[in-house]
């Protein structure tokens, strides 16, 4: 018998815990969902009889120990920055854990002893990160295993709406962290072509996108990521010369989005006091100069030519032109934005959402001088807004793994990501038999 | 005999210092000049008599806490964010504090025991924030005197470099930290315009500028401060419809600096790793599309008609196209920036700095409806790259403000800033000793 704690049961932990229930039985395990929110939790456990509820407050120092000191293994489904008290104590109490998280400097800092006592500390198992290694990994693996050499290796992924619950111009909804959304991209995006690091400052970022086609979903923007460079160590392509990953969304999205740079509604580093009082019309035209021409038309006069009709529809869409309230008493631009979006780009109780992800290889194999190409694409539609492509993709891959750790099928203790072999060929093995499946095809 | 203990002898502590010594014999004295460096703060003490240095590691309390129990008054001319541990211990200890930073919350939590315990916290009294305050608050307190109003209030600042010693087409060079002239207006600049809250941010700021004019001294940039508004409450403003604070800069150094910051060179968000590596050169071509073009044509390029022959010629002179070695290896776009400018834009050994401050004043008196206007200018030139005009007008208020406490002739406790008549009327008096003197003026 084995007890799985599963900490944080927000939509995201939703087919994580389905798995785990489902399986439990099968395989002795004793699984419990604990939230700040018990209701939360029992919602996700559905009166299972291998699952208990509990209500935690994990900041408690003295509740989180009890509790993780008497499970086998703990996944944390909480925001990042939360891991790193949940993995000290899983380390001290001899647990192994898993998180769908980038690998913390916390994280690291726990590997070796964590190694010393053959503890499991897997992290980046979800969808981005998590399936993107494992498939990437799988198709560099191979052209490696025939003496080949990848020379170029971009890699794109988008959570967006499916096609046909997309009725907003800007064929967008949130089916994650809204925040993260509003705030994607700044900073500065390096990325490596043909052998020489580039850059794009934030403020040009959603202007310079390039046009990724995944049949049969469809054509879709991507705006580089703002790390590709630890790819080239995290997958060992240290004689690669082109090296990108991005961002996809819906066509146009990004140049509209663009508006709200320029205008500096993606601020989050100041405050605005007294936004109660303003409409979001207002607040556009504060960023503008006092002139005697509409909101609108001293807004096109900014963007001069990257003004055009699709992005005057989208902006309508939000109604940033009808004088609608701020519903917020003081937030920072990003903030206000954010509370308008989540209102116009929920996901409604029918709706589906969709990832979509493409790896785009160049190699040279042993046997010609020519550069092959290979694409491999992945799309994947979610069920309802409780059931979505997110959830899917980001809680199942941490739910497989976990039970291949848990059945034996691999030994590999400390900090560990699924760019393994024996970690990401069992587990793209049984994605498949959920219909998460990439679809590899060489191109021209 | 008053025992004053100066924390930090940087170049901004010079006239500070000076200042207290010479005033030394006369009110009974002993300064004690403390650093990390002694060296630097025996070289500021001169062999005085009634001057100590010592060396001091702030961050070990034991030893900040026993020094700052021998004294009676701490002036700590550290960065802003050292301030609070030893505003912390002044408040245990009965002793009076003084910087030239903004009050913090650490500095604003302690208050109500500094009140209880008549202590001074004085704050915000050097330059700007400092003699702005002084002087704004002067004629502030005659307009309302008159039973007047104030309508709007502008006020500039720069700290630049003499018309003497300037021979870069930047017009520029640092007489204080340059990290904050390279970070300046990072977020959303706010003020008040007519009634209207207005929003500017980073991607704009440099580019929606004013010309402001300073007799003698000439024809300025102006760029508006982030935070305008919360002078309003500091000057007691409340009726006030036009609110603006700015920096000013030589003509021509906003179009040129805004180059840097589309490129994306202001960013300290994100670090380049082996910029060792790389040239000044081929960092901004990293920045840059790859094309068969010059790095300089590609530039152009992206400032389409904001490019013109000034910037060219401001670019050229910090030899960004001449593949000029970067000298560091690695660190954040801005950092690599500062590298370069602190080089090119060092005061040299007989390099005078100047300051330039204007108050831009309309009011209303009750005698009739017109709107009247006031300016209130002032310009500082400094002696050498030693005793600059920047040391002098952050350093001279903060020493006088201090004799005048311990001398009796104002009895405020708690945190203050020179805005009462108390504080602000000898304070101007006495500058004008130094001929530090505001020239007011009434304009069409």
């Amino acid at each position: 018998m084995k007890k799985i704690l599963v900490i944080g049961a927000g939509r995201s932990a939703t087919s994580l815990i389905d798995y785990l229930l489902k399986n439990s039985s099968a395989y002795l395990w004793q699984i419990t969902v604990a939230d700040v929110d018990k209701a939360l939790a029992e919602q996700k456990i559905n009166g299972h009889a291998n699952g208990t509820a509990i209500s935690i407050n994990i900041k408690e120092d003295e509740t989180r120990r009890a509790v993780i000191q008497l499970h086998d293994f703990v996944i944390s489904m909480l925001p990042a920055f939360m891991h790193g008290d949940i993995a000290r104590d899983c380390v001290e109490f001899g647990k192994h854990m898993a998180t769908a998280s980038y690998v913390s400097a916390e994280m690291k800092a726990l590997n070796i002893e964590a190694k010393q006592k053959k503890l499991l500390l897997l992290n980046e198992c979800g969808l981005d990160p998590g399936i993107d290694h494992a498939s990437a990994m799988k198709v560099i693996d191979e052209i490696k295993h025939q003496g080949g050499e990848v020379t170029s290796f971009k890699s794109f992924c988008g959570g967006l709406v499916a096609p046909e619950s997309n009725d907003n111009p800007w064929g967008y909804k949130f089916s994650w962290a809204p925040r993260n959304v509003i705030l994607a991209g700044q900073g500065t995006a390096q990325y490596l072509q043909d052998g020489i690091m580039k850059f794009i400052p934030y403020n040009r970022l959603f202007t310079q996108t390039d046009v990724i086609e995944i049949v049969p979903y469809g054509k879709f923007d991507a705006y580089a990521n703002r790390d590709s460079i630890s790819y080239i160590d995290a997958y060992g392509l240290y004689s690669i010369s082109t090296m990108l990953r991005g961002t996809l969304r819906q066509q146009n999205y990004c140049k509209a989005w663009n508006v709200f740079i320029k205008l500096g509604l993606t601020d989050d580093s100041s405050k605005i006091t007294h936004a109660g009082e303003l409409t979001y019309t207002s607040l556009i035209d504060a960023f503008l100069p006092n002139t005697k021409k509409t909101v609108k038309e001293k807004l096109k006069h900014l963007m001069k030519d990257e003004w055009d009709k699709d992005i005057e529809k989208m902006l309508d869409s939000l109604e940033l032109f009808d004088d609608k309230k701020i519903t917020i008493q003081e937030g920072s631009p990003a903030i206000l934005l954010q509370h308008l979006l989540e209102e116009k780009w929920k996901l409604k109780e029918n709706d589906k959402d969709m990832i979509v992800m493409q790896h785009q290889f160049e190699y040279r194999l042993p046997s010609g001088p020519d550069i092959q190409k290979l694409n491999s694409s992945l799309g994947v539609v979610g069920r309802d807004q409780h059931h979505t492509a997110m959830a899917l993709t980001v809680g199942l891959p941490l739910a497989i793994t976990v039970k291949n750790f848990l059945n034996g099928e691999f030994e590999l203790y400390g900090v560990q990501i699924p760019t393994k072999k024996e970690i990401y060929e069992p587990l793209l093995k049984e994605l498949e038999e959920h219909n998460i499946r990439f679809h590899e095809e060489h191109v021209q």
